[in-house]
């Protein structure tokens, strides 16, 4: 699975819940990745690890559920202009066990595998795309750039994007197990996050998208554009400021060539016909996932749709 | 005033709400400072900080007032074994800041005065005794050394003291301003702290002891051993074990040389002439101090005992 934060990790966990025997792989974006405080903090990592471990904040979508934000009222004090990154009390302890791992030489890869082990996630293989700094910056105004999170958390989605760029994408290398996994898999799906911001960083890493090109299995992708609009976050803004229409039929475009089967939510029916002439084979189904009950039904109806048993 | 944590900082906390224009230097140890979680933590420095910024937590001793441990208890999951030293959620900002700045390659000496600075301490000079690691450690059994704060917060005091070392103390240069800070007095304070664990420290760094030795003002050494016992902390444990009287005749004897004046406890008065046939002028008070009234009255006492004014 290739997966962003909040709406890929609830797929993920679909299918985390209904395997047993087969390796789940997941790879995932590091374009959102920051450093504040001296801390490094990977939050679609994190959101996906949260997740998994049934700690994650379901109504916020990141961080632990019941978390405070004592430290962080302290750390305002100190870092006057550098408090706009929420980090919970709890969610704090990944972001410094993950920062003395990285310090200590640990590749963001093994730290991952480190976390995961700690919280008990046993049956899933999380890998961060690329171990180098690859970063998601948002153009905003002719030559003016945002990170990510700068984009997303500190300004609140306001401005224009006019551009994305993934700095440092030429340069990074996939992460340590990212190119095997995708030439061992049976299936790839790339889960309903944002294109552009999730998925596109991961597509940017050299090696990542030639890999999926050439791989030789069922490659599906889940939309995360129904009627016309993300469930949650800004990937309209983005896909628009590409020039891609804001719609299933925009995702199906946008990932042509990485995918030969495209699940499309039950409410944009009608957009069947045309995706199937980009090349796809569509299965059309209720994409929402609300509950985890959803996110089985979502995983069984994918495996059961190419033909795929569970294990 | 030379000082520790708990029981000097009470001192400084009273000298610095009588003194208005006069410059107040606090030389601090840094022998008990660690790192855990890849934080560089300096207990008694956050201790005088705490204390006089009005956040310390009283009953303790250490600490932020009502602080909550939700990062602490989120880390001990990963970090299993290390979760033995007490850190607040607020209290953590400090140490997560200081790392930063250190890491950013600024000195103990400046990160602190960046911390009392962003904390309103605008009329004390805090200073690291040195900006190089010197490590008190204690010596429990044969060969076998805790650190201080193993000894102290880990083992709870239970071993015995054989022997005390400051490791590092022959490399470790004088912190920035200190020996100039020494020279420049018109009086030196060797706070009721913890003559061997806390003060012992400060006078192992080279350069420090010669200072103090030659310094040519009136310099006063107030005890923290009352009937015997200190008020808190194992300065007797210490004390015993490196074969001094527990008493603040065997106080005056570790400080001979250092001071000229010594302030007794009033429920010592009976050491009075001992302590003079030492070669110091005793004053005996009342030494306890539980409220800021107490720490302002012992203060003033001093003042007007070695015929300074107020300023």
């Amino acid at each position: 699975m290739l997966s962003g934060g909040v709406g890929g990790a609830k797929l993920v966990e679909g299918f985390y819940n209904i395997l047993n025997k087969t390796r789940l792989n997941v790879i995932c974006n590091t374009g959102d990745d920051l450093e504040l405080f001296g801390l490094y903090i990977s939050p679609d990592l994190d959101t996906v690890m949260y997740t998994l471990a049934g700690l994650v904040d379901e109504e916020k979508g990141w961080g632990v559920r019941d978390d405070t934000f004592r430290c962080l009222k302290a750390l305002s004090e100190f870092y006057k202009k550098e408090s706009w990154f929420n980090i919970g009390d709890c969610d704090l302890a990944t972001h410094i066990f993950r920062t003395e791992l990285l310090t200590k030489g640990y590749s963001l890869t093994e730290a991952t595998r480190i976390l995961c082990e700690n919280l008990g996630l046993d049956r899933v293989n999380l890998q961060p795309m690329s171990d180098d700094p690859v970063r998601t910056m948002v153009m905003v105004d002719s030559g003016v750039y945002l990170s990510f999170q700068e984009y997303f958390v500190k300004r609140k989605c306001r401005d224009p994007v006019l551009n994305v760029i993934y700095k440092g994408s030429d340069e990074a290398k996939p992460g340590g197990h990212v190119l095997e996994s995708i030439a061992r898999a049976d299936i790839i799906i790339i889960s309903p996050s944002n294109p552009i911001a999730s998925i596109g960083p991961i597509l940017s890493v050299k090696g990542i998208r030639e890999q999926l090109k050439k791989a030789d299995c069922i490659r599906v992708a889940v939309t995360p554009i129904i009627q016309g609009a993300p469930l949650k976050g800004p990937a309209d803004k983005f896909m628009a400021g590409l020039g891609f229409e804001v719609s299933a039929l925009g995702v199906a475009e946008y990932y042509k060539g990485l995918a030969d089967v495209f699940i499309l939510d039950e409410r944009d029916a009608y957009l069947k016909n045309k995706i199937e002439e980009l090349g796809y084979k569509v299965h059309v189904t209720d994409t929402v996932m609300n509950s985890l009950k959803d996110k089985i039904r979502l995983s069984r109806f994918i495996l059961k749709a190419v033909g795929l048993k569970e294990s």
